[in-house]
């Protein structure tokens, strides 16, 4: 996010905090910053007394609330690239984090900062949720299809592969390189992950019914990337040109997202950018379909998409400072 | 499997064959052996000279048919780690390899070589036709649940992740490091791959119905490792616990079998090893399972399988030459 | 190269050609590049009937050579990625490459394209001969120390580490995936590698005496970076921080050298970008020094470095797209 | 270690310790273990009171002192993996790890364990501490050149190469994956690294000199694994046959050591074994050699090698349950 925003055209990076790093200089931390070399990182306290256009959270869950509502008070637009925001409904936010949000009024201010499915929205938002990497690799291999109306019924069974980059910075056992490297696993299957929430929350919104999903991420040992292998079952027959064509419309004036026609997705296609790749394949004998979504865990599913929002809710060229 | 019949104590080597490396001893192609060292590789006409109790192929598809016979004449058994005697069907063999099988009575003296669920037969098998990877994979995970009469229908979703020493040894753009490398994709998804044809044919007849698979293999940047998530309808409410336990008992006797109450496989565990690790989830609103499956792809999915054979077909102790 | 130059805002991509990938769009070849989508792939003879600025090669030695002469009659400068303009003097080449170079008068139009030690002479170029990864990390090492007179006698060693993408493109058994992951090697040590002959060249030049190295390469399990670790006598005593303080001071203008005070260079650092990172440590008691350097092999060590050439030609400011 | 005294043929498993782990089962730790799934881990105090032929410790530096006293009591052999009974001399072990050793008069008990060299005094030893990975990989390079006398001066360059799995088992920035991964660095460079005490003592006592290495460790994203290459100067010219002869006749009787000489060592030729792979090369016009070293860090460079040392301490076969 950081080099991001220090490359932007159109953006001036004023401060970042961080309790743990207070004092040190961008440059030492990221010796490969070509700007900012010199800016020092600041506490939050301090940080909170000076006026600027948008701030970018980047908390632990329950967190971000907190400081919002000071930054929203001077006029500043935030965008949080944790989970509190990115709930409609109170009550799924405290179910799925197990928290108690602080200030439900907040979160009638903010909307759900997917820019393919939200982008007139998220244009006058004082606050966007920015989407977690799951969900935004699984409701842009969905909306097309929910739109159209093929998706049958609502078993949805999303089979996702995360890079390690996705398990946080914290070193733990899990993120160990021996433990990972030469490793598969696979972890809190079926409804347990909080990205379910996301998810079910806005599949419930395009298809206007309740939807529950069968969710198992795992991790692979590489360091960026996402894919999903999502299996759907059809209302009609439909044949795979003709689903393939329906996603392929749905997204033809959308800067970042890529139709792949007769080939799979890969994610070294989306790694370091703020594409998503997508394709599809029926099997006809049963019926069902199976849609593919490759992302950069940390390009359109967190920082990358983060800077696409900024860039809507201030009337910036879309790709500014997004182009690969 | 050269490695594990050069430490197999029953075992001793008499030839390997190879026509481009023939005159190559065993010592120069891999360094790190201890016995073998001087063993002269020589070609397969030369071999099918000498007399021995069994011959291991590792062949294209339809060339081990050729030589099978041969062999067999002269009263060896063969194990095939090919697909050429996998089949039951002629029929089934020719669709899924595009090829004409040139001795169909063979097929009719072969078995296949899961030993867990075809030990018996396997006994008395003049030939047996090694299972591949991902089915070695798919069929543990579901035979317990297929003889409990758990499954509710024939819609069963195998998703399938694999390192790349299950894309072959000779060296193509896939198999490049830089290509492979912090990457994932999918390949020949739904009914494509070949081993649909054998997952197929075994989990048919474990049911006694006409089983059809959707089936989405992906190629994971380790070299070993073999990684099966598996997505079924359920016929009567039933809880993890029980699942789980239908699991554990149906394997309680078998050496090479794992299952796991409460944690999930990991391909590191299996890795190096005849061992196959299960676990299992409910998804209880959506009255669904997940079946979790790890194998080490060249070892329960190809050589230490092959071996375990050898010790049923010769009444050798099963596990001999298999403690990891 | 093809991706730098489409994002560089001073260029317009006129042609690319592949005998191979003819008639193939880039869009197909690159799903994620922005622009030049709908370019079409066309054979040499074919874009030698079309005037450019500059033409960029990546051929096989020697082959570069043959197409040269037709740009240059043509008034397009070139800047050849291999290693047919490399070399100062023909024997060299000859000798290195094993090849009779076709047309020595060239090579007297050429320069070797190492910007921070031959800004000026590139800025009037016709010809630049683009260095090769492992001597752009090893000579932006050692300038400084030779410029500053403190190492002591000719015999350097050097200890480098590359990537596998260092290892071409063409599938080999070396760049399989399953022998390169989890493994270390050597390769060509002592005075064998082709690169050798450039990093004694430019050496030599630099301190005016006939300079001979040991340099041994090493293949890395990784996709981009280069380490080089060089180890030097010292003519006098000097402490660890006068030391890096000459690399420091050498490079302080240079806007692609890193030089590190504290910590030592990682090649994370340096990945896709033109940086090269640099630090230097002694050993007191032996009088002698370690120099490090970090670059990504295809940035700094190739593509990148190009284009800064190419800025450099053409009067352009230096980063032109090339800040991160 | 677990593992291997587990198959050894020799080896009764009779209690194994940690404080944090107590009361879990092996079983439940390394579900891949065949026997002894259900021996529970214990305190070492609770251990201290059993008696056994051998002890193995795996502590922090200074604390295998602490118990090797208790175990010695009880006539327990013990074998350290760790660094306390490494060293001669007292003031060395103070020295490199800034501890006061509290039991100087154990240290005359103890023996350097690298068999090879020191065969005939660990045999009769009640106390070996097991080399360093790095020393191992080292000692075994040189051993036959200083044996016959052809290094030239004090001056040995070693330029180490370690997989992860030497940087501890504790999860730390450095080892996260994603920091790790893609990614090369060196640390510790020059006379700072622990292992150098030990290397300089050994080869101090092959050559009966003052012996002073420059040592530069560096980590290489791969989880087993470890490669040197040392750079030294020649007495007098020798051809590459005549030196690789004198490292092949010195271990020809040696079952873990392979003198390659027609190519280099790779590190994945000695993974899960107990085997060093060595090589040399003459740069004739420097009168310098470089020798080429790979171990498994894990296998030669600790469990299999302190194993080799309790099969030699105890009159077992050498090779005993060490035949990969």
């Amino acid at each position: 996010l950081i080099f991001l925003l220090s490359r932007h055209p159109e953006c001036e990076l004023v401060f970042i905090t961080s309790e743990s790093k207070s004092k040190t200089t961008l440059g030492e931390l990221y010796p490969w910053l070509s700007k900012y070399r010199d800016l020092e990182i600041c506490s939050v306290q301090k940080s909170s007394e000076i006026e600027v256009d948008v701030v970018f959270f980047c908390l632990p869950p329950g967190e971000s609330i907190i400081w919002a509502e000071l930054f929203l008070s001077k006029k500043s637009k935030v965008i949080d690239l944790g989970a509190d925001f990115r709930f409609d409904d109170l009550h799924n936010f405290n179910l799925w984090y197990n928290l108690k949000h602080p200030k439900p009024e907040l979160l009638k201010k903010s909307v759900y900062g997917l820019p393919e499915l939200n982008r007139s929205i998220i244009k006058r938002a004082q606050i966007v949720g920015n989407p977690g990497c799951y969900p935004t690799s699984v409701l842009l291999a969905l909306a097309p299809l929910f739109n159209a109306d093929v998706v049958s019924d609502e078993k949805i069974i999303i089979d996702s592969k995360s890079s390690l980059s996705g398990a946080g910075k914290t070193p733990t056992k899990i993120s160990h390189f021996v433990e990972a490297n030469e490793n598969i696993t696979a972890y809190l299957p079926g409804r347990y992950h909080r990205h379910v929430g996301e998810i079910e929350q806005e599949l419930s919104k395009m298809s206007q019914k309740d939807i529950q999903v069968v969710f198992t991420p795992h991790l692979i040992p590489m360091s960026r990337g996402l894919f999903s292998t999502i299996y759907l079952n059809l209302k009609n027959k439909i044949s795979k040109n003709e689903l393939v064509e329906i996603v392929f419309d749905y997204y033809k004036d959308e800067p970042f997202i890529r139709v792949l026609k007769d080939t799979l997705p890969k994610t070294s296609m989306a790694v370091n950018s703020n594409l998503c790749f997508l394709s599809a394949e029926i099997i006809a004998e049963l019926n069902c379909a199976v849609v593919f979504s490759a992302i950069d865990n940390l390009g359109k599913g967190a920082s990358w998409q983060a800077v696409q929002n900024m860039n809507i809710m201030f009337g910036i060229e879309e790709t500014s400072g997004l182009i690969k």
